[in-house]
């Protein structure tokens, strides 16, 4: 049901059946390092290159994620993936291991919630009783799409982020699974563009957007900020957090309860400027410390609101300014 | 509903309520010339890039069907848009115009029948009223990301096909427009990958995934293929047609009634070796000779069927076979 612009509310039950993630050794290291399934020695992953590694991750979020929820592969209906690698080839490769029906999405750094929505109106709607969710990004291989080869070892910006190397799927479902946990609403992204044109600056790019969206599906659910234990973006980083939160502050919204996966990440020492970036990062930080948090009980609601810039290196190169969009999905215990 | 395996029945009617074309010269000249809405003079259109020309088509494609189907942009509910571009720029900077909500979605040349199968989902479900389907392509952004420099002048191969300059956008409704044409069924495609490895014979490399979403469509939907007064594949052009002919009729399905936008879009003095391609293609045929034909009665029933290589440059550089895909969007008078 639309509850307004942007916003809907998931009339029938739309549940998380389970979440799969899987990290790099680096992002093992960090602060989520307990929380994920499965964290590898090495980024390549015995394959020769990078990408085809993403690639790998990828469907290994997949399999795992089933394998969790205890579903065979004919009965999951459809993929819903997207990743960061041109023509998302990380998510298309993926799916070629898989029978079920295929659907390529794409919003950058957001593209975990869009999956995420649109799988929940599949499930909602009675279309499809399990629907996969899932996003990737490698560190190696965004280095050398969006900046500069590796092997420059170019100096970073202080307001750059760190791509995560990461994979995480989410099985929605009709039934409810381990976590009690239901996908109760959302609110789609609409896209931002308030100038910003410096391309390691996408924290500064973003905040803007999820602000919108924030803003957007607190009004149009006429919910206080304290309805959620969590308001998690996606990866703004530390300075995009800042930036987000004196926008809404001067939106007239003193939201206290603001978190941001990129900016938890890593630990400070592991020198990532202002956190963690990437598809990647929002799915693999929900499919392990969010979906955890749940099941212990330390959280009952949360608004995630993966975010991402829609630019792309050919774009910046022809200097233009960074498009941003943020998609919210309300997650509740029941 | 789900009707089997990747294949849905529409409930609730989903209206097609309006459809703009806007193609380059080259396309101007060419077999469905007469039914575009616009033709330029210029791929250029007064950009300073071809890329910044193609989102402006983009923007173009969604405007003129917003005006056609006479709703104002705050009635639009949602964009459902892609394109060839790395990292869907395209579509994403063009949905910068509109404040309505955005979502990117990619299937390479199939995309548009991925956005139409999510737009009409959102309809029948009663999400949206009105939701816009949109994809673009064009000659000189894909030469110089896919191929080779336009300067360079390489030689074309015999199976290579001719992006299509152009961008097609759909409005879907719940309530009826100037078409009486709905959306009353789909079929999902899933990946398919038989293991060719060039990069100019798409049309090879597709045929297999459009026949094995035409199998399934008419095995779930128990028709015969006559049910459709034209089968229309997206973009495998004349050779591909060929093969998609031969696999059918291998698999028992002898279809008589088959045609496909790429090998019908140009003519054959424009040289374009097997015919069009591009995310543009199917959209521009669609939202142009495809609508005209349904307006004056000649169809009533067309099974269309979008085509799609999920390949990138590096997955060929690195020696990766090429994963397709295709999805079916039963349309009927009513």
């Amino acid at each position: 049901m639309k509850c307004g612009e942007r916003t809907y509310i998931f009339d029938n039950p739309v549940y998380v059946r389970s979440g799969y993630s899987i990290v790099g050794k680096m992002e093992g290291e960090g602060n989520f390092g307990e929380y994920f399934d499965k964290v590898l020695d090495n980024d390549l992953w015995g394959e020769k290159s990078y990408e085809r590694a993403e690639c790998k991750m990828h469907k290994e979020a997949v399999k795992g994620a089933m394998t969790k929820a205890g579903i065979e592969e004919n009965e999951l209906g459809l993929l819903l993936g997207g990743d960061l690698l041109n023509e998302i080839v990380g998510a298309s490769f993926a799916a070629r291991d898989f029978r079920c029906a295929y659907m390529g999405v794409y919003n950058a750094c957001a593209t975990f919630g869009e999956a995420m929505l649109l799988g929940s109106m599949f499930i909602s709607s009675g279309f499809e009783k399990y629907v996969s969710c899932s996003t990737s990004s490698h560190f190696s291989t965004a280095e050398r799409q969006y900046r500069y080869p590796l092997e420059l070892g170019t100096q970073r910006t202080p307001t750059s982020q760190w791509t995560v190397t990461g994979a995480g799927c989410t099985i929605l479902s009709a039934e409810k699974g381990e976590f009690n946990l239901k996908v109760s609403a959302g609110t789609i992204g609409r896209v931002v563009d308030m100038g910003v044109e410096d391309e390691s600056n996408m924290g500064g790019a973003m905040a803007p957007a999820a602000a919108d969206t924030i803003i957007q599906h607190l009004r149009q659910t006429k919910r206080d900020a304290n309805y959620y234990d969590v308001i998690f973006t996606g990866d703004l980083g530390k300075y995009g957090k800042e930036l987000l939160t004196y926008i809404l502050n001067d939106e007239g919204y003193l939201i206290k309860n603001l978190a941001d996966c990129g900016a938890m990440y890593y630990t400070d020492k592991q020198k990532t400027e202002q956190g963690g970036s990437g598809a990647g990062c929002a799915s693999s930080t929900f499919n392990s410390f969010i979906l955890q948090k749940f099941k212990c009980g330390d959280y009952k609601r949360v608004l995630f609101v993966p975010t991402g810039a829609l630019l792309s290196k050919d774009t910046s190169l022809q200097k233009q300014t960074i498009p941003s969009i943020a998609h919210a999905v309300c997650l509740e215990s029941c």
